[in-house]
C-alpha cells in the first residue's frame, strides 16, 4: 500500500499557500520552484486541489493559487482525497461468492466480514486525518523551522507572491 | 492508495485454513479452487504467508498448507504485512529540504511534521488491524454464513483436506 508522491507535494503546497495574505496568490511555477518539483506534475496535483474546492486559481499573467478556505477549515483528509481519490484502499471483490461452494446470490445479505474489518481500520486512519487541519500542521511546524530557513522563506515569499488581481 | 488483491486472497485463505484439524493440511490447488483464484498468483501470496511464519507448508504428494499458529494468535495486520510489506504508505521524500530556501542539513533535527501527522494516521490503521485476529473474523462470520454455503463447504472440505504426513 502506497500513497503517491502527490500527497506530500499537495500538503506542503497547502501549508505554503496558508502563509499568504488574503489579497495574495502564489503562481504554480513558484510552488514548483520552492520545493524543487517538476512543474507539470505539480500542476496536475494543484488542479486536483482546485477541483476539490481546496484552493482557488486566479488566471492571467498575475494569476496564481491561494487557499479557498481558512487553513483551520481544510483537513489533511480532504487534501489526500483530492489527490488520491476517496475510494477505499481495500477493494472487496467478493471472493466468498466464488468457487464450488458458493451460495446463490441471495445468500449474502451483508458485506463480507473481512471487508468490514478492513474498512473499520481505514475509518480509523481517516478519522485521524480528518482531525488534523492545515492550520494544525503549521502550528506544529513553526517552532521547529530552522531560523535560516524561516529567514530565506520570508525573503523568497516577498519576491514571489503576487497581488490577487481580478478576484 | 490501494491494497493489492493478494490481501483479500490471503485473509480468506487463512480463515479457510483455520477450519482444519491439527493433523490436516489443504493443498494450494484446493485453496485456489475454493475461491476460484488463479493458482500461480495465489501460490505467490501463500509463499509470502509462509515466509512470514503465518502458515506452514508440508511438501510432497500429500503436502499442503495449514496455519502455523492458532487463529487467535494471527492478526489481520500480520497477514496484510506478509503480503504487502511493512513499509509506511506515506513515504516522506523531505521536500522541505529542497529548493532555494532550504537550510543546511543540520537544520532538520526532527522528522517533518507533515510526515509525522501522516504516520500517526497509519498507526491508527495499524492498531485496528493488530486488534483483529483471524479468530475474530471467523467468529464474526460464522453466524452470517448462508446454510447452503456452510453445507457445501463442509462437503468440499471433507473431499479436499489431506492428512498432514511427515510433519
Amino acid at each position: 500500500m502506497r500513497l503517491g508522491r502527490g500527497v506530500e507535494w499537495a500538503v506542503h503546497s497547502c501549508t505554503l499557500l496558508a502563509a499568504l495574505a488574503d489579497d495574495e496568490v502564489l503562481p504554480a511555477s513558484g510552488l514548483a520552484e520552492f520545493f524543487d518539483l517538476p512543474p507539470a506534475y505539480l500542476a496536475k496535483h494543484l488542479q486536483s486541489l482546485s477541483a476539490a474546492g481546496l484552493i482557488t486559481a486566479l488566471r492571467g499573467p498575475t494569476g496564481g493559487y491561494r487557499l479557498r478556505r481558512p487553513p483551520s477549515e481544510i483537513t489533511l483528509l480532504e487534501v489526500i482525497e483530492a489527490v488520491e481519490g476517496g475510494l477505499p484502499a481495500f477493494r472487496c471483490t467478493e471472493i466468498r461468492r466464488r468457487g464450488p461452494t458458493a451460495a446463490p446470490a441471495d445468500g449474502y445479505p451483508l458485506p463480507c466480514g473481512i471487508a468490514r474489518a478492513m474498512w473499520r481500520a481505514e475509518a480509523a486512519w481517516r478519522a485521524e486525518l480528518r482531525a488534523t487541519t492545515i492550520d494544525d500542521l503549521i502550528h506544529a511546524s513553526i517552532p521547529e523551522i530552522d531560523p535560516r530557513q524561516a529567514h530565506s522563506t520570508a525573503s523568497w515569499m516577498s519576491n514571489n507572491v503576487r497581488p490577487a488581481v481580478g478576484d
